[in-house]
């Protein structure tokens, strides 16, 4: 015989379990639409971290790997750091009359974003070189600090470090809250993200990949060793680098990849070659009321800057590999969004 | 008035209270016999982690670096990865004649242990890159999980995995119980090392820095995405090779690093060129009754493997660090002493 006044009582807690068992996580990532992506996001994170499921993933190795231009924050026009170099050739171009007849520092001084965002990565790389040849690493990582506590992204009127997407803020937080290690993984400088990915992104410098030139043990003027910064490229971050970047820095293969530009597609690649349940997502850039649009990947406009083509595209569909698109899987983009 | 029965009562944890005043940690560092070097460390993991004492450091900032052959294990009368390294070139040579009629090579080849171990660093090298050319990381590490299961050192008939010092791995105990995050930055190989590191010493692989070769992002014939190991060093991980393998690993400057040999002069200078307390450390090997006596400090025979000279000495003396002398500060120094 039921007693339906207890069973009244019952009915808030059972219905908790009820919808906690149908909808697991309506709490977690509440900036992704509901849709596929964010149901295979969780059914992901649900399956490699529930003791006993066949997908368990032990903790330690619960590893992921994220890019960061174009994946967790802006990367156009122009990558970050290079607006950084940019102002640094401005200010060495003020004491050295070369740079101004020289290339690629001519393109740069002319500050017209056209003919900027059409330099090579190559050009970017002798760029970048040149600007920081001569320095300390302690003096450079000063230097970077003050420059993002002052530079501002005119579009927005915001601090470049205001420009990082909410979701994948979001993202880092439910992965890690589910035991997993977040890395970025980026084909910028290690130095230059290491400065601010604690504060920005809960990221500690150690677990911050990038490109790196080669340094030099030294000594300053007080006698103090120093790293000093030498021209030549220790590693390139990307494509087959950003593996062999995580081999270098992790020493295992992660479980989850995140990018959004064929700079990405090994790191990918390598993650998904792995045994057992492997996840490899990649952001479309399709919302250029939000933010911006760009492929050439379904059509969008072309770019040298965090470029999907639909080769890469292709590729993604045929391994199962999730796009997540701005437009669509995004209800917010920024903190600041309304 | 004093009433003696209840003063009894009192009496045993006053003892205890008071002792714990005077010789705050008689539980820990077991196998260290009591003194000066025991008492150092002792007293700087307190005054740096204790809440409120000027030294403090915050959780995050608490590294730890540590050398590995000598400092950690066992590295005379040649280090262990080139024993794996010479039972590999030992194998190739079976399939290449070439082998036995080429220096260095033919140095191996006679298993002359006095004429090997005056082989340089610049040979070494060649013969690492002779014998790990052409195969990736992952067959790497299994060769290596393999050769490390069944090789024995033969002078105590033990596997090399059981050559580490005892009080070496209470120490990073002792540390990792206070915060620290212990690493290893080694001279050696990053792979070879990574294959034990989390068994043997509790560090995981992504806490260990050492040399490494360049890789390649290839493909094995199954079109699995694999790293090639190439013949040129990327990181040659000794000398001030080890400030750059923290900065690129790590991205802070270490508040406690350990070695034993001029390899880690440097990694001692950029330790301890930091601000507030820094502990620099280096192990004497001085005890050829229970392990190895060689220097050439302090008239100790001269050695190229683990190389420790009277300029290092004299400079230790001279910047407060510390010198961890095996036979008088070590009570055990392997596990299975008695």
């Amino acid at each position: 015989m039921i007693n339906f006044s207890s069973n009244k009582m019952l009915s808030i807690p059972l219905l908790i379990l009820f919808s906690s068992i149908t909808h697991a996580s309506q709490n977690v990532l509440p900036s992704w639409n509901d849709g596929d992506t964010k149901n295979k996001i969780i059914s992901f994170v649900e399956k490699t971290t529930k003791e006993g499921s066949v997908d368990f993933v032990k903790p330690e190795e619960r590893i992921a790997t994220f890019d960061q231009d174009g994946t967790l924050w802006v990367e156009h026009p122009m990558y970050t750091q290079f607006l950084y170099i940019f102002d640094r050739i401005e200010y060495l171009a003020q004491k050295d009359n070369t740079f101004k007849n020289t290339e690629p520092f001519k393109t740069i001084l002319t500050k017209d974003p056209k003919k900027i965002s059409k330099l090579t990565s190559e050009q970017l790389n002798i760029i970048a070189a040149t600007a920081l040849t001569g320095m300390d690493v302690e003096t450079y990582n000063l230097e970077v600090a003050k420059w993002l506590e002052k530079s501002k992204d005119p579009r927005w009127n915001k601090l470049y470090t205001e420009l990082t997407y909410l979701p994948m803020r979001e993202l880092l937080d439910y992965l890690r809250a589910n035991g997993y290690k977040t890395y970025i993984v980026t084909g910028g400088g290690q130095n230059f993200v290491r400065v601010y990915s604690d504060n920005v992104y809960g990221i500690p410098p150690e677990q911050v990949m990038g490109s790196s030139f080669v340094t030099k043990y030294s000594y300053n003027k007080a006698g103090k060793p120093i790293l000093l910064i030498d021209p030549s490229l220790l590693i390139n971050d990307d494509f087959g680098g950003k593996a062999r970047g995580i081999e270098l820095l992790i020493g295992r293969k992660p479980i989850i990849s995140v990018g959004n530009s064929t700079g990405d597609r090994e790191m990918l690649e390598y993650t998904t070659s792995g045994k057992g349940l492997r996840l490899g997502m990649l952001v479309l850039h399709n919302d250029d009321k939000r933010e911006y649009a760009y492929g050439p990947a379904e059509g969008l406009p072309n770019t040298e800057v965090g470029r999907f083509t639909q080769n890469l595209y292709d590729e993604a569909l045929e391994k199962g590999w999730v796009i997540i698109k701005m437009k669509e899987d995004w209800k917010k983009i920024f903190s600041f969004d309304e």
